[in-house]
Parts: structure tokens; C-alpha cells; sequence
């Protein structure tokens, strides 16, 4: 069976970022080498939106996140985690691992957050950094993170947003909207295969990490900093998937971020028309360009509809995490993707479902996002 | 300009491994990966020489360094790390990281430690966990791992040793020896990109890493252990350099570990025997069957020396790090080599040292070379 990849992380990859990856590996240590690292890191800050450096690390996203933690806050810092979903939760639990005095401020999964309650408590605890998501990936939310920003400056609180999923798919003005920090993940918008995190990092943000007393080694900032004014590494790179990240950036480039971002959102549109026009429900109040969370019409078992879609169609959606497992499914219309792979995700629900007994018009799914579409 | 790497990681990898990394990319949570998954986790086994668990992180080989550190140790804890090298130096730099009580038991370059002086210096100070170093790559020295392990067994010590660039190439008998924690990565012997860390632990590890109080959360090895018990990881894995892992691991297993090692003894006795034949000299007085340092001869520029091998041959060596920079240079016979790389770079060394006006009798260090590898 052709097996078809939807789901928010690994995205599927495009060809030539595959066959690069097959070339004969080379040193970190060459010019060769250099030039494909200057070539990422000057891609990055075009598709962060900022003139900030960097930091690209071998490690997954949460890498990254950990980074950020223990690189921004010292040991007597408060520290506030906006909590509207599985990776909300992870700040916290990251701050919690450092001992950091962390507030959780948590928000109904799915739901905008009401910005004067948020007002309120940074007003209350004074904590020196806020923790946000931009696409809170277990929910396909998009947050306000241009709102969160603007409050965060006012009250003199660093700003560090989770981009992983949102980046390439949702605007991410980094430096228009004064985010201090920002973390992606390679295997998401930027169509490279999972292992790489990148983090930039403002100079205020640069200032506080080289101040931090929290331990670290690997996931130091200033060594990382350090390193990359010499157009270098602190330590080993993971040279492929470097290379695929950038033949990755490359395409991004040549599309143009805009032109990247627009079509995210009109594959994000139809797919949402599409759904809603055999009856389904989005989950998020504020749904993500990067993927769409659905909810499991009643008297259907989620996880059953997931596993048929996967086993009996080739088609690999996500299911819901934490409360919501079997309660929502989520479609990726993330990275190389493209109308056709819309067209096949709805195709496929649409069979699925009415295979399960749900009463679904065949086409019509389709036919809405088709107006979408064109 | 054809391209040679002869450098201590990343090494040459074998065809079909990178070949398999052009392959679309899979799901994480598919029976297809946890396939791959489970072939990884017990071919490891098999090359570490042990029973105990191996976990694989998306990090260098520092990642799986600081794992050790900060899952193994807890803040009262006293450690001692034995210091040959750049390498060894980085266990103390980890320590100290994180406010660990560490001695630094410091080690001449290249010369084989005092068995004596480290057993006073154990009962003296009754460290927690003593760390050691199999190959030191920056000087291409092997210690005694199984003697080193004897001693702490004895004196109660756990025992943790960095075998990045000795495991597959220098026997690392984890189990036999009695050694707690393993660490390698994925860019040396192993055959595969950067990008991949792995850690052995013992049950006697396990539970002292279950009751650390050092933060940590991406290299939380509980965390690790956890997802291995489900055939999972803790974070999204790299798949794509663990599907090459996959691959690189049965070619050791088909060649056999014991004929691999073999291998790579004759291959590191045919490079010492064809640079003495010139009258250079090795420098560790015992040396690693991964990488062979030679001393620079008086009156050569071992930085212009490696630069020319690189920029008018296209042979890539290692230089000397930290005091050694500019007196050693080194050959890596690791990983995915043979008879012709030993006899390649013996050939460039004999090329190079002559137009560099050192007297060399061109192919003595060849034919020298030959007379093992028949």
C-alpha cells in the first residue's frame, strides 16, 4: 500500500532534501562545510523574521526548549508557562526540572487566552520570562503570541515562544513583534528530517543566558554563541541533516516566506471547509495554518478511525494526546505539502467515516475544499 | 579533486548507508520504525558487549557525556575523572557544569596511567563514580578500561567510560569488565552520521540514576528508560540517521564484531609500522587500534603539514588539540576502512613529507605497511 504522512512531525520530506543526505558525508572542519553552515544560518533568520543569531543543535525540538530554560533563567527567577496543551505543559515541566519557580497559567485547551487575566498574574508574580507556543501542535491552536509579545515588552518580561510546529506555517515576526526568544524543530514547516532544534536569541536574551546559574554543558547558549561567530559549532554537527535543512531552506527561499505561509493558509482553509462540510467540527477556536485538530463525530471511536486510516488506507493522521485521545484527530497540511495532499487527507476521511457507518455525502468534502482550492 | 576523510569522526560511511537515508521518511510511531527501533537497540547490545540497556538520544556524543553526569551523579556525590586528553578534560568540564565535587586525576598525554597512584587517590577521596576514557582521540591513546574497572569494583566505585571513538575498533567488553555506563556515537566506528549518542546503563546505574537529584529533562535517562521499555524513545528519535544506524549495525553484525576489531588491530599496526619505516615516531605509548597520532618531525609544520595533505591531495587528517596543536598529527583507520586507506594515507604522508623536504624513501612506509596487511 502507498503510504501517505500527515501528521505534524515527521513531515514528508522532499526529494532532493532526501537525496542529499545519500551524498558521501564530509568533515565539519572544511570550507565546504562552512559555507552549507553560513548558508543555514543566514536561511534561519530569514524564516524566523529576525536579524538575531541562531542556534541550530543536534537534538529534537525539546532540546531546544531545554535550551531556553536553562540558558534564560537563574536559579531565583519566577517564570510563567502559558499551558493550553501537551507542549504548553512541557515549560512548565521544564522549568519544574530546573527547580524554577514556575506559575502555570493554564488556558482552556483549544481556547484563546484571555490577555488580562495574563495581565493580571505577570502584574502579580513579576516573572522574568513568559513561556508561550505559537501552534500548540495536541490542539492545532494558534496563539495571539503578537498580543502576548506586546504585553510581555510592557511589563519588561522575556518573551520565549515554541514555534516548533507554527514556524513556516504561521506568521512568526520575531523581530517586528519583540520576541526574545524562538525555538523550531527541523521536521516540521522546515521539511528536514527530525534531529535538528534551532533557537535564536535576542542580545537582551544573549545578556540574561550569560548571567544564568542553572547547569548545562551541550545545551549551553554562550558556548554556542562562542562557536557560531566563527562560523562553527560548539560540538559536532549532525552534518546530514545540516545539509538536508539546508536544501530545505533553499526551496523555502526560492518560494519566498509570503508566498510559504499563503499557501499554509489556504490549505489549512480548505481542509477546514472540507470537514465542516460533511459535518465535522474543528477542535481550536483559533486553528494553526500548520494542522488541523477535528473532532471524532459521536458514536465513533477515535482511535479506531485513526488506525483504519493508517492500516487500511496507507494515510498517517495523529490522533488527540492527553484528554484528548480518541476525541479529535489532526491533519497536517504541513511543509511539502501541497492542494492534492488536501484533496487525499479528505478523500481518505471521508471513506473512512463512511465506512464506519457515519453518514457522509461522498465528494462533498472534497467539492468545498475545491472552491478553496483554485 | 577526489576526496579523502581519514579523520577520527566523522568516518566514511558505507554506500548503503547512505543510500538508505534518500528513502522517504518514515512515521516514529509506526510497527515499521519499532522495527528498526528494536534491530538498533539489540545490535547495540551486541557491539557494546552487554546485556544492559542501550539508549540512543538525537544529540553528539557530549549529549550522552552529560547524560552520564547528570543522571548518575546527585549533588553530594564526589567524582574523580581521569584526564589523558581533550577528551578526558571534558568529564571534569561536565562535572563542574554542574557543581559536581570533582578530582581531576590528570594523566601525562599518551602515557598509560599509575594504577597505584589512582587506587590511593579512590580510597583517599571515596568518589562516587571515577570516569575514564577507552580510545582518547586527541592522542590516539588506549587505556586499560578492564584494569580500571577492576579497581573500582573493588573499591566500590561506579564506573562510567567514554568509548566514542573506541567502541568497534578496540575491544569494550562492558559486561565481562563489570563497566556500569557505556557511552559512543554514531560518527565513529559505528558507521553512521553525526547525530546520535548512545548510553549503556547497568541495573546498579539505573538505580542510581533513579535517585539523582541534578536536573535534567531531554537527557533524563528515567525518562529514556522508560520509552525503551515500550520500544519507544522519550523525544521525537532522528530517524533517519537511526534507520543508517540500523544499517551500519548489520554490517558489523555480518563482518563480526571479533573480525571487526581484528580488522582494525592490523589496520592500526600497518599505519605505525609504515610511519616508523620513515622514521617518525607514534605518540601514545599505547595506542588505539581507531586512530594512530604521529609525532611531528623536527623542522615540519604540522599545522601547513595537515593543510597540504588536505588542500594538495585531498586527504583529510586530524591535527593535534589543545597543547598538541602543531606536534601530532592524526590517522584515523575507523569505521568503514581497509587495507587501500591505510595504504592512501601512508602514500600522501610519504608524498607530502617530500615536498615539505623531510628525507623520505618514497613507499618504504608502504611496503612496510604491506608486509601486515598481507
Amino acid at each position: 500500500m502507498k503510504k501517505y504522512l500527515m501528521t505534524p512531525g515527521p513531515t514528508t520530506l522532499p526529494e532532493d532534501v532526501l537525496s542529499i543526505m545519500a551524498q558521501p558525508i564530509i568533515h565539519h572542519r572544511t570550507k565546504e562545510y562552512q559555507e552549507i553552515n553560513q548558508k543555514v544560518n543566514e536561511g534561519l533568520k530569514y524564516i524566523f523574521s529576525t536579524q538575531n543569531p541562531i542556534f541550530t543543535l543536534a537534538a529534537s525540538g525539546t532540546g531546544a526548549m531545554e535550551a531556553a530554560v536553562c540558558n534564560l533563567l537563574s536559579s531565583t527567577d519566577k517564570a510563567i508557562a502559558i499551558i493550553g496543551g501537551k507542549f504548553g505543559e512541557r515549560w512548565a515541566e521544564l522549568c519544574k526540572a530546573y527547580k524554577v519557580d514556575v506559575e502555570s497559567f493554564e488556558v482552556e485547551w483549544g481556547i484563546p487566552l484571555d490577555i488580562d487575566r495574563l495581565r493580571e498574574r505577570i502584574e502579580t508574580i513579576k516573572p522574568a520570562v513568559c513561556f508561550a507556543t505559537l501552534c500548540e501542535t495536541s490542539t492545532g491552536m494558534l496563539f495571539d503570541i503578537k498580543g502576548i509579545s506586546g504585553l510581555c515588552q510592557k511589563e519588561g518580561v522575556m518573551l520565549v515562544v515554541d514555534a516548533i510546529s507554527g514556524l513556516g506555517a504561521d506568521p512568526m515576526l520575531t523581530d517586528e513583534w519583540g520576541v526574545d526568544v524562538v525555538i523550531s524543530g527541523s521536521q516540521k514547516g522546515l521539511m528536514a528530517p527530525p534531529g535538528l532544534a534551532c533557537i535564536s536569541m535576542s542580545q537582551k536574551a544573549l545578556e540574561k543566558a550569560s548571567r544564568s546559574d542553572l547547569p548545562k554543558y551541550y545545551f549551553s547558549v554562550p558556548k554556542a554563541y562562542k562557536a557560531y561567530q566563527k562560523n562553527d559549532t560548539a560540538f559536532t554537527p549532525a552534518i546530514t541533516l545540516i545539509r538536508a535543512l539546508s536544501c530545505a531552506i533553499e526551496r523555502i527561499q526560492k518560494e519566498g516566506l509570503e508566498n510559504v505561509i499563503k499557501r499554509h493558509s489556504i490549505l489549512a482553509s480548505a481542509t477546514r471547509a472540507g470537514v465542516e462540510a460533511i459535518g465535522l467540527e474543528v477542535f481550536p477556536k483559533n486553528p494553526s495554518n500548520a494542522v488541523t485538530a477535528v473532532k471524532v463525530p459521536e458514536g465513533i471511536d477515535g482511535k479506531r478511525l485513526t488506525k483504519l486510516m493508517k492500516d487500511g488506507y496507507g494515510v498517517n493522521f495523529a490522533g488527540g494526546q492527553g484528554h484528548l485521545e480518541g476525541k479529535i484527530f489532526r491533519i497536517a497540511h504541513l511543509g511539502y505539502c501541497d492542494k492534492f495532499d488536501v484533496i487525499l487527507a479528505l478523500s481518505c476521511i471521508e471513506m473512512v467515516l463512511s465506512d464506519m457507518g457515519y453518514p457522509v455525502k461522498k465528494g462533498e468534502a472534497i467539492s468545498s475544499a475545491e472552491k478553496i482550492l483554485i
